[in-house]
């Protein structure tokens, strides 16, 4: 067989306590190629429509994909997907770290979660063999100490941990599943679905070394990327982070709940200031070269911060800091270390608290809500404070485990145009306002806003390079593209990117190692890859159709969910002007959004409520979605 | 300058006797990589909507494409664009040879030529020079002497001649371009446009070795094409009518105009009857390996043919032979040498005939209208008369040279219930009867009824290789396709197809031996080609993108000209049950047609009038031919 696919998907009827093994053919493996496409095709099949998300009838597919595991930078990512309890649509989210490679390494490609095991459990995977084990002991456990017991009970120092920590136990909606204590696939609360499902964990660990079609092929990839590790410095030496400036001289850099695109404090959040202040070394995920984990270690009484959860990304000094107005990393990297151990997303838990700030400052929420805590944008105790009173559900954290949807249809008084979301899922750290195809990435990304399905503005990444446009070229992108508007080119510059981005979710490789322009590896590469792991001839066509793919059958669950187009759209705050620096002014237009999505709609074959065609779908080789539409 | 493109584009005005040569960008090249793409970048641009086809605002281009005269198999093609006299929507014909590699050693990609001449003359392209001559003394001669006649007058035997014979002097509605005598860009008519214009012949000849960028690459994978040329077999030893006792077995060989899909005398007109028979010997285009072409030589006073003129392919061999119930090889090699002397397309020609006799057996024709000619089905010398009166415009042939839709409007009495055409463009020899996805593909084409549009059903194609297999799975086809229905996946698969060859017709290759599926190369290996070649990362992505770019090209001229999804529809024949053999009783069904383009429709990205919608335009970067619509 290939090693291209293990082989083996792993079912598991949790209220039942048992498990069963599918091993597909090669065909199934061809057209879904792992990852949210592979889980899908379960998803699409067996969850009703209006399930509880938190019920029985929700189906949690943790997935990987036909590179997982290969010796190479970037090929060690999971994606979960289920029914998401904070977008009420289809969830969707990724993480890094050894899990991956090792599941494949236990033999597996997919674990296709069912039902809702009666008491806590954990699943430990060992070499093609699976048990389901009492988690009793587990449960209530951060993530740190749980995976410590796990690894001591199952005597092996070695088995990988990927788990929920007591947020997703008390069901926050943005709960994450995280492994290593310090990898989080953060967003649509996928955690919380594991929560519901009482599953803490799933351990692995295995011994298989899989079969490579051509391993010289792939040395000789592995040893490019190796040697080319220097093109993509900034994310290699200062980690993700690195972007703060660039973010705050373009005026994109989100700042007291999005109000404006400049934080006075930006220098204090940087790649490089972590790496000269708090940064203990760099970590890295399975065979990958770039090593752009943090690790940051504090020693200070304020802020204790334990290495073992890692250090924050970009998007977490953003979520955490300018979000909040708060300038100071070391209580950034506290809150990054809390919603580690608790297991939440940064992103939702930092926006969430913003915009909990923001209601505060419009006396919408008083002292007598937040019990006395003064929630003043700026103020770092508070933030800290609530990250743990999040992941516990204890006090005003209970509420803002909701997220900053839910909370503003409780508070009413006008606090949902306070709130920055898309599909109930807060923005990440990037601005429409300043990159303006983002505006309509956002707005369609079938999870809610999501800065990891499509390539950003090109004005602001570093596609300009020859490198970078010959990339694109490939993606049969040559027309130069306009800056700072919205216009027909925008659209599909984002669509085409999107259908990279997914692909790269599907086949399970992490957007940071390859890409479409900038990235270490381009996508032609990626053809490389997988012909060298699979033998397939597989061509980068078909890699375009698989991303395709999966984004139909991510908004085919959401249109039998009943999202229709007024789901695709903006928040409130988007249309207002930015105050101060490069982005003073910007907002985006009604007009603009609306004509930008009838452009994507029918490039994307959706109609004009953004249903997908039936043609599109037959297209796609998905019929059978047709038929159950 | 990367060899890949010449990087010239001369620009003809007929009217005025100018020349002017244009050097677009890369940029340009990369987007639209020669054909009928590059050709309708100007046509779209230039010609009004309801230009009268063979007036001087038409604009006639005759281009090649990147890989045009690489050291390669199946590399030189030559494509003409223009509005079609035949059809009224866009016209688009392909022609082999030598004349393509001799364009662009002489330094050219293609020559775009407005305007009329006031007089007959002829266009001299060497090395980088282009120059107007006098064609009056070549007016009228058949293409054998006009082409024995140049080479004289510019004491160079080794000058290559496009050209029109007197069928395209005389504006015969089908009209062919030739080269070497026996290679034909035949269908739709453009040798009558170029008859219009009084341009007798594009003469070329260069001394150009054009720079390869990886000519080790090129050479390696030449020699593999050289080394598995047996994989085609059938093609290469007999020529394409390799397939007449295939399509006679399933039912598909198109008899006695289109009311059955078997003949009695199928043998005689087989590609190894006549390998055994009047072959004289095989010939070849531009470097390639397989040599399809045939020479035929006939020493016999009744049917004596001069192996200048070739030989019949599949198509001849069925439109001169089973459709008009001829079984006799000689005659049908006869009617092709005068198709060929007088330039004119062997299909329309022989289809057009068939279709008389049809009438004359309806009495729809009667004596009177046919000067006595009894024109019934099986009547060789019939046949083989008409073909020089339609080459002359004589008698009744003056009437067949506008088509069969056209006289049936003429003769009126029932006569358009026998038109076997689409958009007025006769049927070629393939069956929709019987391989079901050429019922939508016919409709839809752009040029009308076209048999080299798309990979036929899966059933009928040699696909079911291994290697066949992988291919399709490249392009992304890796579920079964099942046989004789016009289902959802069929459709899926006539269009990505579609898309494949049109990319060739973008490109210029031969699709006898670059393609999806069981040709001598796949269509990774045209990626390989092409990488080689130019020195472009180029991507089968981004070629499938070029070839649905001028799919929707296409569409869009037809569009502008009002033709609508009534347009893409079957002639009644095809509806009415075929008699006999395996096909006996087979019919397409209304419904199933209707059905199927809802289908294609949407997949295309067309609305349910077939016209490209804004977004897939944008989405192709054709935002500019959105604005003309």
């Amino acid at each position: 067989m290939p090693y291209g696919y293990a082989g083996r998907i792993l079912h598991v009827n949790l209220t039942e306590g048992s498990l069963s093994i599918e091993e597909p053919d090669e065909r199934f493996y061809r057209k879904y190629m792992g990852g949210s496409a592979l889980a899908m095709h379960y998803i699409l099949q067996e969850v009703p429509a209006g399930a509880d998300p938190l019920g029985p009838e929700n189906l949690l597919v943790v997935s990987v994909g036909v590179l997982t595991g290969a010796p190479i930078s970037g090929q060690s990512r999971v994606m979960i997907n289920a029914k998401s309890p904070l977008t009420g649509g289809i969830g969707d989210s990724q993480g890094g770290g050894f899990w991956p490679a090792e599941l494949k390494r236990a033999g597996f490609d997919a674990i296709v979660i069912r039902g809702q095991s009666p008491k806590p459990v954990y699943l430990w995977l060992n070499d093609g063999k699976a048990e389901l084990r009492d988690a009793a002991h587990l449960w209530g456990l951060i993530t740190g100490d749980a995976e410590r017991a796990i690894r001591e009970e199952l005597g092996d120092a070695k088995v990988e941990v990927l788990q929920i920590g007591p947020g997703g136990e008390k069901l926050v909606r943005y709960a994450a599943v995280m492994n290593m204590s310090n990898r989080a696939a953060g967003r649509t609360g996928m955690g919380a679905v594991m929560g519901s499902k009482r599953l803490k964990a799933i351990v692995v660990r295995g011994s298989g070394r899989p079969e490579i079609h051509d391993r010289e092929a792939l040395s000789k990839l592995a040893r490019w990327g190796v040697e080319h590790v220097d093109d993509i410095h900034g994310t290699a030496v200062h980690g993700t982070a690195f972007g703060v400036p660039g973010q705050q001289s373009s005026g994109g850099l989100p700042t007291r709940n999005w109000t404006s695109g400049v934080f006075e404090d930006f220098e204090n959040l940087s790649g490089e200031t972590m790496s000269a202040t708090v940064l203990k070394e760099r970590d890295t995920c399975y065979a990958c070269a770039v090593r752009c984990k943090r690790v940051v270690e504090i020693d200070e009484a304020r802020w204790k911060v334990d290495p073992l959860y890692g250090g924050p990304e970009y998007e977490t000094v953003a979520t955490l800091g300018s979000y909040c107005g708060i300038g100071d990393l070391s209580a950034v990297c506290k809150g990054n270390e809390l919603c580690n151990m608790y297991g939440i997303d940064t992103i939702s838990a930092g926006a969430t608290v913003a915009f909990a700030m923001d209601c505060y400052e419009h006396g919408i929420l008083t002292d007598a809500d937040t019990d006395g805590l003064e929630l003043r944008f700026g103020n770092a105790e508070a933030m800290v404070k609530l990250m743990e009173m999040i992941g516990k559900r204890e006090g005003l954290g209970d509420l803002l485990a909701e997220g900053s949807a839910r909370v503003a249809e409780k508070l009413g008084r006008g606090a949902d145009k306070l709130v920055v979301a898309v599909k109930k899922q807060e923005l990440p750290a990037h601005m429409p306002e300043v990159k303006r195809s983002l505006a309509t990435m956002y707005a369609v990304n079938p999870f809610g806003a999501d800065h990891m399905s499509f390539e950003h503005d090109p004005a602001y990444s570093p596609t300009a390079s020859p490198q970078g446009l010959e990339r694109l070229a490939a993606l049969d992108l040559v027309d130069p593209v306009d800056v700072l508007t919205l216009d027909r080119n925008k659209v599909r510059f984002g669509y085409y990117t999107q259908c990279v981005y997914s692909a790269l979710d599907t086949v399970g490789t992490c957007q940071f190692v390859w890409g479409p322009a900038w990235q270490l590896y381009g996508m032609n590469q990626l053809v490389d890859c997988m012909r060298a792991v699979t033998g397939w001839d597989v061509s980068l066509f078909e890699i375009m159709k698989v991303g395709e793919r999966r984004l139909h059958m991510l908004r085919a669950f959401n249109t039998r969910e009943g999202l229709t187009r007024k789901d695709d759209w903006l928040p409130a705050r988007c249309f207002e002007p930015k105050q101060g620096g490069a982005s003073d002014g910007y907002a985006i237009g009604v007009d603009e959004l609306n004509q930008s999505l009838d452009w994507y709609y029918q490039m994307a074959g959706l109609d004009d409520q953004g249903r997908s065609t039936v043609g599109k779908l037959v297209e796609l080789g998905l019929d059978w979605v047709a038929d159950k539409l």
